[in-house]
Formats: structure tokens, sequence, C-alpha cells
């Protein structure tokens, strides 16, 4: 599956997964660096609680970038946390196909994101900020508005 | 409140929270023994990772039982765990009233449980115990099961 | 220590932690449910990752308010979350006296918050956001913000 | 050391490791899916919890599995979580040759593996399960049965 | 059970939990700070990761130490780390007798701690760092230590 | 990058992490892993908290070492732990320079190590243990110690 649209199902190998292991940044600091990853364009970051040497609560970052973001990546994890070293691996990533829906409920419409194996939608999930600006406008529980956009989507199948 | 159907809103002043921090125990053990006081009547047990004295990844046990149940909840943890110690304090629970309705699947009925606050229904959510068999039975996603009680309860509000 | 002024060193025992437990609410639901809680005037509010039945990773919410914002913290607990139980139980809370000092940068000032026990001061620490703006806004790492503040309260000592 | 009886020791680099972060599932279904997983074939499966974006309480759920194993564990990825992709990158397995011994104790016979590296057992653990059936028939402590166990282990060297 | 030797079991209702949350200071002065809580006279230290606002990846100090501790534990804790609060609640903690015996071993003799509870021993756990010295001055796997004693320790019921 | 001198920047492709997963091993007994793997050379040791089958709380054990290292590693890890299997994948780390400057405080000199990037100092931190060793021995916070160094390194800049 060489070149191929964005959105249609595909597998990328050209992915990279970075990894810093952080005892000596506090977490207050990290907040704020996953923004700036994000901002600078990884596909993801994440944090794990880990145990390091000499009783340290220690944080592993994580984020999953393109190749050719590999370096922008290097210069934020250098600049902006504690680290003397980065390491990365190559993996695979299998993504499936996107489309977009919209669903009407009584406080407005809401897209809700399909994903799509093998011609086959197995994904269908309500766009979360969507969502999130409904209750936040309208004064009600989030449950609420999921719970609509949930039974409206079941009379479209 | 104080004498009540245990299925109404009421507050619960006769709870107590046990807590043990375990570092000398294997994890296969600790899924037995979350059994067992599940059997014996705990109203949760949980487990939390925690950081201890040289450099030891440990687990803290927390339950949560009526007072009554308090001796019989120190008998299983000194058996089965490697505790020296089981400390524990009062708390209150404020439990929401419940009831349960039948929701209609093409696969059968399934219960929905709720939970009603000062007479309104804030708590919705399908018993996971019949989505799951209906999932196995039917070799069906278990996400195909909720979206469908999902899309019935809204019908029904 | 009874009445005080906020921001004197005092022990406050009308402060209560909160905690529930949840398996069946998905993380994205979760980010919000915090920012609700803290709008609302809660003290701190902070997840744990947690072990519950049947292989499910769950969260302990839990969070520190006021006797008198429990009713508050109810309603959006019962309102945004899944639960139909919270448990909750006094604590007595220690605070420092605060005040702040001014420190002047390249940038522009940053404000210290300092914490004293005893008329000691044992806490000195820039305030975050502050320093967060000035590195967006200067496009200079946030730790330069920070290692200059350190330079300069160093001198004012 | 290319053909091997499955049982001897032996490194397998036909071993996959794959990787889903989950930040829009409740737990409850995790417990479900980490079932489906190894019913199908899984070598392990296991879940950490993650600090992702907007706040948001998150799992990496990973596990391991054969190359030939990959397109059915993509399958249930997809069906049964929330993912729009599911990553993956080879690995080495470096597995010991095990053998089992039968153990005498006076509630019946314990089945111990071993683990031989080089030709020497480096590794010698009672059988859970057994352990675990012995310890509900016999109303007896686990640690009691591990405790004969391991007493009669002893002899036998 | 009023006044009682150490040793015996009993009941202590002058226990403290101490609670801080984390998010301004380094992983790696925690594991200093772990340090002179014990040294000081904390019956128990641990740490446990939160997820705190603005995305910030906390840690929850915890400590258990007598009523009369506490301020000790204050002047730690607001000297060594960064907060401006510590909380803390009384608790009760049952405590099993606690008697040593010697167990022979190829090595040397091995302590092993009992617990008792209600006049029947509960526990036996041979003392970690004795095991960990035979394992470095012979140069033999801790595992080795431990499986000896346990045969041993079999022997003698 | 080819031959370098190790305290250069340098792409370091010789790398390897190495993976176990624990259920069945008491944590006091990981603490001392760790010890073990970083004495026979490991560049980093951590766990992470995971959660396994049938409810058991498990660690995942990391480690990063050169390729010559591995079978110094595994035999620990055999040894010493209770896995049957161990696996690993190579990985490239990147590297930054280290420098090393003294900065005079009015306890004693400390060592602050600098990573420099691309020529340009992105690092600075002061050496913990000699940090800790001055707080030791003066009776001061180790907070007052890391003050004075920054505020004395702000000078040097």
């Amino acid at each position: 599956m060489a070149a191929h649209p964005p959105d249609k199902e595909h597998l990328d190998d050209h992915m990279v997964k970075m990894e810093v292991n952080l005892d000596d940044i506090p977490g207050e600091w990290l907040g704020y660096v996953m923004d700036l990853l994000f901002e600078a364009g990884a596909n993801d970051v994440f944090y794990t609680p880990i145990y390091m040497k000499k009783n340290r609560p220690g944080i592993l970052l994580q984020l999953l970038c393109s190749l050719k973001k590999v370096n922008t990546m290097k210069k934020i994890l250098f600049s902006e946390t504690t680290t003397l070293g980065v390491r990365y691996y190559p993996l695979t990533v299998h993504r499936l196909e996107r489309t977009y829906k919209k669903v009407a409920t009584e406080w407005g419409t809401v897209t809700v994101k399909e994903g799509i194996h093998d011609g086959i939608v197995v994904q269908r999930a309500p766009e979360f900020e969507e969502c999130k600006t409904i209750a936040e406008q309208h004064h009600i529980p989030l449950k609420k508005v999921y719970e609509q956009v949930w039974h409206v989507m079941g009379e479209e199948t």
C-alpha cells in the first residue's frame, strides 16, 4: 500500500517511537512539554509512571511521529526536558479508513467519526470536543449529549 | 436517613476502608485474594501500584466493607496475604436509589440499571455481564450490543 | 487557630476527601470532569490508576474540598460520572502562610510564591503560568526562564 | 536455532509486539478484550496506565504474538476496542527449555514447572492453578499450599 | 487492648496517615525524602503516581506515623518537598504478634519472622536483608537462598 | 558518526531494550534485581506497573544495554527473576555531548553536568549525589543546596 490518501486504510511504515526516561524534572513542566510536542506534529504523546533507581518515581515519555519529524522532536526533547539522551525505533502502523457523518441532536449536529476496516464500519465515535461544547453551552451533563448521539446513530444504521 | 430499604438513596455511615501495603507477595496470589474478599462480602476491592522503600514496586490493597465485616476481612487478609498489619478508618457513602429496566434488543432483553438522585435519573448503564453473554453467544462485538442498547434506551426516554 | 486570614499559616479541619471508583467511563470524559470539579471549587482533584475486579483497569477519582462544598461536588460526580455511590471522610490540612514576591528577569517580572512555616520561608516557587507565558512569547525553553528566576531569587536572599 | 521442539530452549525471532493507546473505552470492556485476545492465541496481553492529552487517564494495551497471528489480533482490536490504528514491531524472544515435575503434598500432587538455561535448572515454580484448586477444595490458605510444595521441592534437589 | 508490649497482637489507634500531592518536584529528590522520613520514625512511606490538573504527572506521597510524630513529619515535608499544605487523618492499625525463629541453611542461619493472629501462626517470612547478604557473599541467586529457607522451614512445622 | 569519544554527541545504534513481564515474584526481590543489573553494566533499568491476566498486578521490567551485554543481562534475568522468557529489540540512542563544570557554594564545590546539542548547552544539572552529601553533612534541606547552585550557575552564564 504505497501512495495513498491519508484517510484511506493503509499500513504506514515510516513511523518511529521515541522514548525518554525522566527523573529530574517536575511534573508541571511535563504538561507543557506534551503540548509543545503535539503542536510540532507528534501523532501521539503519552506518559507512563516508572520506578527508577534510588527509589525515584520517574516518568517514561513516549511519542509517535513520522520519520521526517524525528529531528524536530529531538530538538524539543533536548530543549524542554532534562534528558541527555533520546532513544527511538521504527514501527508499523495500520490505520483504518476514516469517514465522517453528521448526526442531528436537539442541541445541534455532532460529527461522528467512523473507522472502516476491509470496507466494514468497525468504529463509530462522536467527536468529543463537539459534545463537550454542547454540554457547556446548554448546561447539561456530557453523558446526556452522548446518550442522545448514540440513540440517533442507532436509527441511521 | 436511618432505616432504609437498601435500594433507596441513603447515606451509609457504617462503612470502613481497610488498607494493606504489600511488597513481598507475588501478583498471581493477589488475583486470588481479590476473589476471596469479594466472596466474603467486601463492597469493593482494588489495587494501586505503589513505590515502597528499597526500590520495591509494591501494591496497596484497599477494600470497602461494612463495619460488621471488619473481622471477616482481617481474617482473610492475615491468612492469605503476607501482611503483619491491617489499617482502617471509617467513611460515609452516599448511595443513589437503584432501579432496573428491561430493554429489548434483537438478541434478547438487557437489564439497564438506573441511579436516581433526588428523584431524577442520573445514571443509566446496561448490565455488563448480560451484554457480554449476548456478544459471546451471537459472535458479535461487545460494542455492537452496547450500541443497540443505547439506541433503544434513547427511544424510551 | 480558629478565625484566620486565609493566607496565614493555619490548621483547616473543615476539609473532606471524596472518592469514587470508576471502571465504566472513558478516559476522555474524565479530563472534562476534572475541569468541572475545579471550577466548582474543589481544592484539588486527582486520578490514580487502580486494578478492579474482572481484570478491569479503573480510575480512583479523589478530590479535596471544604465541608460546605460536599453537596456541590456530589451533584457533579453523580451527573457527570457513571458512579452510583460517593464516599468521603474528614481530614485536617496544615497550610503554610503564603506571600508573593516579584522577581525581575530580562523578559519581565515573575511572581515567586513563598511558603512560610513558623515564620521561616521554607518554599519558594516561581509561578508556573507566568514562566510558561514568557517562554511562549519569547520562544525560549521554559527551563531558561526558570534558570534565570532561580538565579535572581538567589541574589535577593 | 532454527527448527526446534517448542519446549526446548530457543530464540524465537518471529514474534511481534502490538500496541494500542485507548482513552475512549470503559475499563470494563477491556477486561473482556484481554480474554478474547488470549483465546485467539496471543502469547501475552497486558495493560499499562498512561497519561494522555487533555488530562485523560488512558490505557496502553500491549500484546505479544507470533507473526502469523498479526491479522487475527488486528481484527479483534479493531472490532472490540475503539482504536483507529494499531502499531507493531518485531522482537526476539529467548525462551528457556521447560520441563514438568510432580511433587506430592498431603492434599495431592502438584506440578512444578522448571525452566532450564544452558542445561541448568534456573526456574522452579508450582503451577498456580493447581495450588489454587487445592486451597479452595481443602479450605486452606493458598500460602500453606505453596509452603508445603516448596518444602517438598527442596527435598528432591 | 490498652497497654501492651509492642510485639504482642494489638490494636493501635494512635496512628495517622499523612498525604501530600506533588507536581513540582523532581523524582530524584523524592528518593531522598523517603529516606529522611523513615529515619525520622515514619512507620511506612510510599508513593503513588497520580494524574493532576493541566496534564501533569504527579506523585501522591503517603506516610504512616504515630500521633506524636506528626510534627516531626510535617517539618520534613515542608523543608524537603515543595508543598504548601499537608493533610492527615487518624486510622486504626491491627498488628499481629511477632516472633522470630532461626533457620539453618548451608550458608548460615536466617531469621524467619512469624506473625501470630489469635494464637495461630499465619505469617512466616525469611528476613529479606539476611537472605540478600547470603546471596551476595556466596554469589548465588537470591531465589536459591529463599528456596532452601522455605525447605527447612517446612521441616520444622 | 562511527568512532567517537563516549562523551561526544553521537548516535549509538548498538543498543538493545530488553523486557520481561513478571507476576510471580515479590516486589522486595525486584529492588535487588535492579541493583544487580546496574552493577553488571545496564545503561538503565526501570519498572512499570502492568495489569496482567486473572486480575494480577504485575511488573514490566525494562532495561537498556549495549548489544554486547545482552547475554550478561539474560543470565541475571534468568537467575534472579522468575521468568521463562526474555524479549528484546534494537534501538538507536542519540546522546548529547557531556561536559562538567565546578560551581562554588558556601558548603563546597558541586559538579554541574552539561549536555551539549549541536554545540549549544541545552542541559545543566547539578550532580544529585554531591548535593545530597552536602545536605546531609550540613543538616540543611536539599532544596537549599540546589537553590544556591542554581543561583551561582546563573552568574557564570
